[in-house]
Protein backbone atom coordinates (compact mmCIF):
# COMPACT_ATOMS: atom_id res chain seq x y z
CA UNK A 1 0.00 0.00 0.00
CA UNK A 2 0.96 3.55 -0.46
CA UNK A 3 1.16 5.33 2.82
CA UNK A 4 1.75 9.31 2.48
CA UNK A 5 2.67 10.68 5.85
CA UNK A 6 2.11 14.46 6.73
CA UNK A 7 4.49 15.80 9.13
CA UNK A 8 4.20 18.87 11.22
CA UNK A 9 7.16 19.98 13.34
CA UNK A 10 9.50 22.33 13.29
CA UNK A 11 11.92 19.98 14.06
CA UNK A 12 13.27 17.14 12.65
CA UNK A 13 15.04 15.54 15.52
CA UNK A 14 12.07 15.91 17.63
CA UNK A 15 10.69 13.48 18.87
CA UNK A 16 7.69 13.48 17.02
CA UNK A 17 10.43 13.10 14.28
CA UNK A 18 11.43 9.88 16.29
CA UNK A 19 7.92 8.51 15.27
CA UNK A 20 8.14 9.45 11.90
CA UNK A 21 11.20 7.77 11.73
CA UNK A 22 9.91 4.66 13.29
CA UNK A 23 6.87 4.68 10.76
CA UNK A 24 9.16 4.95 8.01
CA UNK A 25 11.03 1.97 8.80
CA UNK A 26 7.97 0.25 10.06
CA UNK A 27 6.12 0.35 6.98
CA UNK A 28 8.47 0.54 4.77
CA UNK A 29 9.45 -2.97 6.48
CA UNK A 30 5.94 -4.30 5.60
CA UNK A 31 6.13 -4.24 2.16
CA UNK A 32 4.57 -0.65 1.58
CA UNK A 33 5.59 2.48 0.05
CA UNK A 34 6.14 5.85 2.20
CA UNK A 35 6.30 9.32 0.77
CA UNK A 36 6.55 12.25 3.52
CA UNK A 37 5.13 15.40 3.26
CA UNK A 38 7.83 17.68 5.98
CA UNK A 39 4.86 20.86 5.91
CA UNK A 40 7.75 23.21 7.79
CA UNK A 41 10.82 21.69 5.40
CA UNK A 42 8.95 22.69 2.23
CA UNK A 43 8.24 25.89 3.94
CA UNK A 44 4.34 25.17 3.18
CA UNK A 45 2.17 27.92 2.72
CA UNK A 46 -0.96 27.45 5.45
CA UNK A 47 -2.49 30.53 4.62
CA UNK A 48 -5.56 30.16 2.30
CA UNK A 49 -6.61 33.36 -0.01
CA UNK A 50 -6.04 34.63 -3.80
CA UNK A 51 -2.59 32.96 -4.01
CA UNK A 52 -4.39 29.52 -3.92
CA UNK A 53 -4.82 30.30 -7.70
CA UNK A 54 -3.44 31.33 -10.56
CA UNK A 55 -6.39 32.57 -12.38
CA UNK A 56 -7.55 36.53 -11.67
CA UNK A 57 -9.43 36.37 -8.88
CA UNK A 58 -12.56 38.48 -7.85
CA UNK A 59 -11.33 41.04 -6.57
CA UNK A 60 -14.16 42.74 -4.82
CA UNK A 61 -15.80 39.56 -3.22
CA UNK A 62 -13.18 36.85 -2.34
CA UNK A 63 -14.73 33.55 -2.13
CA UNK A 64 -12.85 30.98 -1.31
CA UNK A 65 -14.88 27.98 -2.29
CA UNK A 66 -16.10 30.10 -5.37
CA UNK A 67 -12.56 30.28 -6.81
CA UNK A 68 -11.32 26.99 -5.89
CA UNK A 69 -14.65 25.49 -8.11
CA UNK A 70 -13.13 27.91 -10.85
CA UNK A 71 -9.63 26.77 -10.50
CA UNK A 72 -10.81 22.76 -10.87
CA UNK A 73 -12.57 23.56 -13.80
CA UNK A 74 -9.51 25.67 -15.47
CA UNK A 75 -6.68 23.63 -14.35
CA UNK A 76 -5.71 26.62 -12.36
CA UNK A 77 -5.19 25.78 -8.95
CA UNK A 78 -1.27 26.69 -7.46
CA UNK A 79 1.47 23.93 -7.76
CA UNK A 80 1.87 23.28 -4.79
CA UNK A 81 -2.21 22.16 -3.60
CA UNK A 82 -1.72 20.34 -7.07
CA UNK A 83 1.60 18.81 -5.78
CA UNK A 84 -0.01 17.58 -2.78
CA UNK A 85 -3.52 16.59 -4.25
CA UNK A 86 -1.43 14.23 -6.22
CA UNK A 87 0.14 12.47 -3.53
CA UNK A 88 -2.93 12.06 -2.18
CA UNK A 89 -4.71 10.36 -4.90
CA UNK A 90 -1.47 8.22 -5.12
CA UNK A 91 -2.25 7.51 -1.57
CA UNK A 92 -3.91 4.46 0.30
CA UNK A 93 -3.39 5.69 3.33
CA UNK A 94 -2.55 9.10 4.94
CA UNK A 95 -0.58 9.63 8.64
CA UNK A 96 -0.95 12.54 10.17
CA UNK A 97 2.39 13.27 12.60
CA UNK A 98 1.36 16.42 15.00
CA UNK A 99 2.19 17.77 18.66
CA UNK A 100 -1.43 18.43 19.45
CA UNK A 101 -1.22 22.40 19.98
CA UNK A 102 -3.74 24.13 21.78
CA UNK A 103 -6.30 20.59 21.28
CA UNK A 104 -5.98 21.09 17.59
CA UNK A 105 -3.27 20.70 14.71
CA UNK A 106 -0.46 22.93 14.50
CA UNK A 107 -1.61 25.82 11.81
CA UNK A 108 1.01 24.99 8.90
CA UNK A 109 -1.00 21.60 9.19
CA UNK A 110 -4.29 22.89 9.45
CA UNK A 111 -3.73 25.41 6.47
CA UNK A 112 -2.78 21.91 4.43
CA UNK A 113 -6.26 20.91 5.04
CA UNK A 114 -7.84 24.71 4.31
CA UNK A 115 -6.09 24.58 1.00
CA UNK A 116 -5.33 21.14 -0.10
CA UNK A 117 -8.86 19.75 0.40
CA UNK A 118 -10.65 21.94 -2.14
CA UNK A 119 -14.04 21.90 -2.99
CA UNK A 120 -14.23 19.65 -6.16
CA UNK A 121 -11.34 17.69 -5.06
CA UNK A 122 -12.55 16.52 -1.74
CA UNK A 123 -16.04 17.10 -0.96
CA UNK A 124 -18.29 18.99 -3.11
CA UNK A 125 -21.22 18.53 -5.47
CA UNK A 126 -22.82 16.12 -3.32
CA UNK A 127 -19.53 14.49 -2.11
CA UNK A 128 -18.93 14.32 1.70
CA UNK A 129 -18.48 11.54 4.26
CA UNK A 130 -18.83 7.87 3.03
CA UNK A 131 -18.84 9.47 -0.51
CA UNK A 132 -16.23 12.34 0.00
CA UNK A 133 -12.98 12.87 -2.87
CA UNK A 134 -10.75 10.65 -1.42
CA UNK A 135 -12.94 7.95 0.00
CA UNK A 136 -11.21 4.06 -0.35
CA UNK A 137 -8.16 5.41 1.74
CA UNK A 138 -7.71 5.47 5.39
CA UNK A 139 -5.88 8.16 7.09
CA UNK A 140 -4.66 8.19 11.32
CA UNK A 141 -3.66 10.85 13.39
CA UNK A 142 -0.19 10.03 15.24
CA UNK A 143 0.10 12.84 18.07
CA UNK A 144 1.96 14.16 20.68
CA UNK A 145 0.19 15.59 24.08
CA UNK A 146 2.00 17.96 27.25
CA UNK A 147 -0.47 16.34 29.61
CA UNK A 148 -1.31 13.62 30.61
CA UNK A 149 -3.82 10.47 29.50
CA UNK A 150 -5.88 11.00 32.60
CA UNK A 151 -6.06 14.54 31.84
CA UNK A 152 -7.64 14.18 28.46
CA UNK A 153 -10.70 11.89 29.82
CA UNK A 154 -14.44 12.93 30.44
CA UNK A 155 -13.59 13.92 34.26
CA UNK A 156 -10.18 14.98 33.24
CA UNK A 157 -9.47 18.91 33.28
CA UNK A 158 -8.66 19.20 29.65
CA UNK A 159 -11.70 17.11 28.31
CA UNK A 160 -12.39 13.56 26.41
CA UNK A 161 -10.01 13.00 23.66
CA UNK A 162 -11.87 11.69 21.37
CA UNK A 163 -14.36 14.50 22.09
CA UNK A 164 -11.20 16.95 21.31
CA UNK A 165 -9.80 15.14 18.22
CA UNK A 166 -13.77 14.76 16.66
CA UNK A 167 -13.48 17.95 14.41
CA UNK A 168 -10.34 16.51 13.05
CA UNK A 169 -11.14 12.69 13.01
CA UNK A 170 -14.87 13.03 11.90
CA UNK A 171 -15.22 16.98 10.59
CA UNK A 172 -11.79 16.55 7.93
CA UNK A 173 -10.72 12.63 8.14
CA UNK A 174 -13.99 11.52 7.24
CA UNK A 175 -15.74 14.35 5.76
CA UNK A 176 -13.14 13.78 2.89
CA UNK A 177 -14.63 10.19 2.70
CA UNK A 178 -11.56 9.06 4.70
CA UNK A 179 -12.13 5.44 6.59
CA UNK A 180 -10.35 6.93 9.96
CA UNK A 181 -8.00 4.06 11.90
CA UNK A 182 -8.22 4.48 15.92
CA UNK A 183 -5.23 7.12 16.57
CA UNK A 184 -1.78 6.85 18.13
CA UNK A 185 -0.68 9.09 21.17
CA UNK A 186 2.22 9.27 22.74
CA UNK A 187 0.94 11.07 26.25
CA UNK A 188 2.72 13.65 27.75
CA UNK A 189 6.06 12.14 25.35
CA UNK A 190 7.73 15.33 26.79
CA UNK A 191 7.65 14.33 30.33
CA UNK A 192 8.14 10.35 30.47
CA UNK A 193 11.76 9.62 30.02
CA UNK A 194 13.58 7.63 27.58
CA UNK A 195 12.01 4.73 28.82
CA UNK A 196 9.01 5.92 28.26
CA UNK A 197 9.10 7.42 25.04
CA UNK A 198 11.00 4.07 24.30
CA UNK A 199 7.50 2.42 25.34
CA UNK A 200 5.57 4.61 23.16
CA UNK A 201 8.46 3.63 19.84
CA UNK A 202 7.80 -0.20 20.66
CA UNK A 203 3.89 0.03 20.66
CA UNK A 204 3.57 2.60 17.38
CA UNK A 205 5.71 0.06 15.32
CA UNK A 206 3.27 -2.85 16.76
CA UNK A 207 0.75 -0.79 15.39
CA UNK A 208 2.08 -0.26 12.18
CA UNK A 209 2.89 -3.80 11.70
CA UNK A 210 -0.56 -4.70 11.68
CA UNK A 211 -2.01 -1.09 10.48
CA UNK A 212 -3.89 -3.06 7.75
CA UNK A 213 -6.26 -4.72 10.22
CA UNK A 214 -6.56 -2.28 13.38
CA UNK A 215 -9.64 -0.62 14.45
CA UNK A 216 -11.72 2.14 12.48
CA UNK A 217 -13.71 4.64 14.73
CA UNK A 218 -17.45 3.68 14.31
CA UNK A 219 -19.51 7.04 12.75
CA UNK A 220 -23.13 6.64 11.08
CA UNK A 221 -22.77 6.24 7.27
CA UNK A 222 -24.63 9.07 4.95
CA UNK A 223 -27.41 6.15 4.95
CA UNK A 224 -28.32 6.57 8.36
CA UNK A 225 -29.49 10.02 7.66
CA UNK A 226 -32.31 11.43 6.65
CA UNK A 227 -31.54 12.95 3.24
CA UNK A 228 -33.80 16.25 4.00
CA UNK A 229 -32.79 17.46 7.45
CA UNK A 230 -29.51 15.09 7.29
CA UNK A 231 -29.90 14.43 10.91
CA UNK A 232 -29.88 10.70 12.20
CA UNK A 233 -33.03 8.80 11.16
CA UNK A 234 -35.21 7.30 13.73
CA UNK B 1 -14.31 48.84 28.07
CA UNK B 2 -11.19 47.59 25.62
CA UNK B 3 -12.56 45.19 23.05
CA UNK B 4 -9.80 43.51 20.72
CA UNK B 5 -11.45 42.07 17.54
CA UNK B 6 -9.26 39.13 15.61
CA UNK B 7 -10.38 38.96 12.23
CA UNK B 8 -10.04 35.91 10.16
CA UNK B 9 -10.96 36.19 6.44
CA UNK B 10 -9.48 36.92 3.28
CA UNK B 11 -11.89 39.38 2.20
CA UNK B 12 -12.55 42.66 4.09
CA UNK B 13 -16.14 42.75 2.16
CA UNK B 14 -17.53 39.38 2.87
CA UNK B 15 -20.39 38.67 5.22
CA UNK B 16 -17.69 38.02 8.28
CA UNK B 17 -16.46 41.48 7.07
CA UNK B 18 -20.02 42.73 7.57
CA UNK B 19 -20.01 41.36 11.39
CA UNK B 20 -16.99 43.03 12.04
CA UNK B 21 -18.35 46.50 11.05
CA UNK B 22 -21.31 45.49 12.92
CA UNK B 23 -19.31 45.02 16.24
CA UNK B 24 -17.26 47.98 15.54
CA UNK B 25 -20.13 50.55 15.11
CA UNK B 26 -22.44 48.77 18.42
CA UNK B 27 -19.52 48.36 20.83
CA UNK B 28 -18.59 51.95 19.95
CA UNK B 29 -21.78 53.84 20.19
CA UNK B 30 -22.08 51.73 23.48
CA UNK B 31 -19.04 53.32 24.73
CA UNK B 32 -16.64 50.78 24.46
CA UNK B 33 -13.03 51.61 22.78
CA UNK B 34 -12.04 48.79 19.57
CA UNK B 35 -9.06 47.98 18.07
CA UNK B 36 -9.08 45.24 15.44
CA UNK B 37 -5.90 42.49 13.72
CA UNK B 38 -7.17 42.02 10.43
CA UNK B 39 -4.82 38.93 10.38
CA UNK B 40 -4.99 38.74 6.64
CA UNK B 41 -4.57 42.36 5.70
CA UNK B 42 -1.31 42.36 8.52
CA UNK B 43 -0.10 39.66 6.88
CA UNK B 44 0.30 37.62 9.89
CA UNK B 45 2.68 34.78 10.09
CA UNK B 46 0.74 31.70 11.26
CA UNK B 47 4.04 29.40 11.25
CA UNK B 48 4.78 28.85 14.82
CA UNK B 49 9.11 28.20 14.69
CA UNK B 50 12.17 29.60 14.75
CA UNK B 51 10.98 33.31 13.94
CA UNK B 52 8.85 33.63 16.65
CA UNK B 53 12.14 34.59 18.95
CA UNK B 54 15.22 36.94 18.17
CA UNK B 55 18.06 34.97 20.42
CA UNK B 56 19.78 31.84 18.91
CA UNK B 57 17.71 28.98 19.20
CA UNK B 58 18.99 25.29 20.11
CA UNK B 59 18.95 24.08 16.47
CA UNK B 60 20.08 21.19 17.80
CA UNK B 61 16.58 20.49 19.08
CA UNK B 62 14.42 23.54 18.91
CA UNK B 63 11.71 22.80 21.25
CA UNK B 64 8.90 25.98 20.71
CA UNK B 65 7.55 25.77 24.74
CA UNK B 66 11.90 25.92 25.83
CA UNK B 67 12.71 28.53 23.44
CA UNK B 68 9.15 30.90 23.94
CA UNK B 69 10.49 30.71 28.01
CA UNK B 70 13.68 31.99 27.26
CA UNK B 71 12.47 34.60 25.34
CA UNK B 72 10.13 35.91 27.44
CA UNK B 73 12.64 35.87 30.25
CA UNK B 74 15.39 38.21 27.75
CA UNK B 75 12.64 40.04 26.08
CA UNK B 76 13.35 38.15 22.92
CA UNK B 77 9.91 37.53 20.89
CA UNK B 78 9.64 38.79 17.99
CA UNK B 79 8.13 42.28 17.33
CA UNK B 80 4.65 40.98 15.76
CA UNK B 81 3.93 38.34 18.50
CA UNK B 82 4.79 41.38 21.16
CA UNK B 83 2.65 43.62 19.59
CA UNK B 84 -0.27 40.99 19.75
CA UNK B 85 0.73 40.44 23.56
CA UNK B 86 0.18 44.28 24.44
CA UNK B 87 -3.00 44.21 22.43
CA UNK B 88 -4.44 41.67 24.44
CA UNK B 89 -3.36 42.92 27.66
CA UNK B 90 -4.92 46.19 26.70
CA UNK B 91 -8.17 44.29 26.16
CA UNK B 92 -10.77 43.19 28.65
CA UNK B 93 -12.68 41.15 25.95
CA UNK B 94 -11.62 39.71 22.75
CA UNK B 95 -14.01 38.54 20.00
CA UNK B 96 -12.94 36.01 17.41
CA UNK B 97 -14.22 36.52 13.89
CA UNK B 98 -14.33 33.84 11.59
CA UNK B 99 -15.73 31.57 8.87
CA UNK B 100 -15.51 28.04 10.71
CA UNK B 101 -13.40 26.17 8.20
CA UNK B 102 -13.05 22.60 8.82
CA UNK B 103 -15.07 22.66 12.09
CA UNK B 104 -12.27 24.65 13.79
CA UNK B 105 -10.12 28.03 13.50
CA UNK B 106 -8.45 29.30 9.51
CA UNK B 107 -4.92 28.43 9.57
CA UNK B 108 -4.43 32.42 10.20
CA UNK B 109 -6.32 32.38 13.20
CA UNK B 110 -5.05 28.99 14.67
CA UNK B 111 -1.53 30.63 14.21
CA UNK B 112 -2.49 33.43 16.42
CA UNK B 113 -3.34 30.95 18.74
CA UNK B 114 0.05 28.52 18.40
CA UNK B 115 2.06 31.94 18.38
CA UNK B 116 0.87 34.59 20.53
CA UNK B 117 -0.24 32.84 23.78
CA UNK B 118 3.29 32.18 24.56
CA UNK B 119 4.08 30.02 27.87
CA UNK B 120 4.51 32.77 30.22
CA UNK B 121 2.30 34.84 28.67
CA UNK B 122 -0.90 32.90 28.07
CA UNK B 123 -0.30 29.66 30.64
CA UNK B 124 2.63 28.34 32.36
CA UNK B 125 4.19 28.04 36.00
CA UNK B 126 1.17 26.98 37.32
CA UNK B 127 -1.07 29.60 35.16
CA UNK B 128 -3.69 27.93 33.46
CA UNK B 129 -7.82 27.76 33.39
CA UNK B 130 -8.83 30.09 35.96
CA UNK B 131 -5.17 31.24 36.91
CA UNK B 132 -4.16 31.74 33.08
CA UNK B 133 -2.23 34.71 32.31
CA UNK B 134 -5.23 36.44 30.54
CA UNK B 135 -7.84 35.65 33.76
CA UNK B 136 -9.94 38.77 34.40
CA UNK B 137 -10.68 38.93 30.70
CA UNK B 138 -14.28 37.85 28.45
CA UNK B 139 -13.89 35.96 25.07
CA UNK B 140 -16.48 35.02 22.39
CA UNK B 141 -16.51 33.33 19.15
CA UNK B 142 -18.78 34.94 16.16
CA UNK B 143 -18.82 32.66 13.34
CA UNK B 144 -19.94 31.61 10.30
CA UNK B 145 -21.04 28.02 8.72
CA UNK B 146 -21.26 26.23 5.27
CA UNK B 147 -24.06 23.88 7.06
CA UNK B 148 -27.61 24.96 8.54
CA UNK B 149 -27.97 24.68 12.21
CA UNK B 150 -30.09 21.29 12.74
CA UNK B 151 -26.84 19.79 10.81
CA UNK B 152 -24.76 20.95 13.91
CA UNK B 153 -26.62 18.83 16.48
CA UNK B 154 -25.93 15.88 18.92
CA UNK B 155 -28.35 13.80 16.06
CA UNK B 156 -26.79 15.96 13.16
CA UNK B 157 -24.27 14.63 10.20
CA UNK B 158 -21.46 17.38 11.53
CA UNK B 159 -22.12 16.73 14.93
CA UNK B 160 -23.07 18.97 18.20
CA UNK B 161 -21.58 22.61 17.83
CA UNK B 162 -20.90 23.06 21.22
CA UNK B 163 -18.88 19.92 21.54
CA UNK B 164 -17.07 21.00 18.42
CA UNK B 165 -16.27 24.27 19.53
CA UNK B 166 -15.46 23.13 22.81
CA UNK B 167 -11.43 22.95 21.42
CA UNK B 168 -11.70 26.27 21.13
CA UNK B 169 -13.90 27.70 23.87
CA UNK B 170 -12.47 25.41 26.70
CA UNK B 171 -9.19 24.14 24.89
CA UNK B 172 -7.99 28.30 24.10
CA UNK B 173 -9.87 30.33 25.52
CA UNK B 174 -10.94 29.13 28.69
CA UNK B 175 -7.40 27.37 29.12
CA UNK B 176 -5.67 30.86 28.96
CA UNK B 177 -8.07 32.36 31.59
CA UNK B 178 -10.62 34.16 29.43
CA UNK B 179 -14.24 33.59 30.59
CA UNK B 180 -16.12 32.69 27.58
CA UNK B 181 -19.14 33.70 26.26
CA UNK B 182 -21.62 32.03 24.64
CA UNK B 183 -21.00 32.45 20.64
CA UNK B 184 -22.76 34.16 17.87
CA UNK B 185 -23.23 31.40 14.93
CA UNK B 186 -24.38 32.73 11.39
CA UNK B 187 -25.75 29.37 10.27
CA UNK B 188 -25.17 28.73 6.60
CA UNK B 189 -24.85 32.60 5.86
CA UNK B 190 -24.09 32.21 2.11
CA UNK B 191 -27.36 30.56 1.71
CA UNK B 192 -29.76 32.37 3.70
CA UNK B 193 -30.73 35.28 0.86
CA UNK B 194 -29.85 39.23 1.99
CA UNK B 195 -32.72 38.81 4.52
CA UNK B 196 -32.10 36.12 6.66
CA UNK B 197 -28.33 37.76 6.51
CA UNK B 198 -30.20 41.15 7.89
CA UNK B 199 -31.84 39.13 10.40
CA UNK B 200 -28.14 37.80 11.50
CA UNK B 201 -27.17 41.13 11.70
CA UNK B 202 -29.74 42.89 14.04
CA UNK B 203 -29.20 39.41 16.45
CA UNK B 204 -25.49 40.14 16.65
CA UNK B 205 -26.17 43.66 16.82
CA UNK B 206 -28.33 42.86 20.07
CA UNK B 207 -26.20 40.38 20.90
CA UNK B 208 -23.50 43.11 20.92
CA UNK B 209 -25.63 45.87 23.05
CA UNK B 210 -25.97 43.91 26.17
CA UNK B 211 -22.49 42.08 25.63
CA UNK B 212 -21.70 42.68 29.41
CA UNK B 213 -24.26 41.00 30.54
CA UNK B 214 -24.18 37.84 27.99
CA UNK B 215 -24.54 34.90 29.48
CA UNK B 216 -21.14 32.41 30.11
CA UNK B 217 -20.36 29.20 28.98
CA UNK B 218 -20.12 27.55 32.22
CA UNK B 219 -16.97 25.14 33.04
CA UNK B 220 -15.74 23.63 36.12
CA UNK B 221 -13.35 25.67 38.13
CA UNK B 222 -10.29 24.63 39.27
CA UNK B 223 -11.02 24.15 42.41
CA UNK B 224 -13.44 21.68 41.16
CA UNK B 225 -10.18 19.61 40.11
CA UNK B 226 -8.30 17.38 42.17
CA UNK B 227 -4.78 18.34 42.35
CA UNK B 228 -2.76 15.46 41.84
CA UNK B 229 -5.03 13.75 38.92
CA UNK B 230 -6.45 17.10 37.52
CA UNK B 231 -9.57 14.87 37.15
CA UNK B 232 -13.19 16.05 38.79
CA UNK B 233 -13.70 15.59 42.77
CA UNK B 234 -16.50 13.06 43.04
Amino acid sequence: MNFLILYAHPTRSSFNGKLLDVAIEALTDAGHTVEVSDLYNINFNPVAGKRDVTHEVDNGFFKLQIEQNKAIEQGTLSADIIEEQNKLLWSDFVILQFPLWWFSLPAILKGYIDRVMTVGFAYGGGKWYDTGGLSGRKAMLSLTTGGPEQSYTERGINGDIDSILFHINHGMLAFCGFKVVEPFIAWSAAHVGDEGRQEYIDAYRNKLQNIVSEPLIQYPSLADYDPKTMTLKD
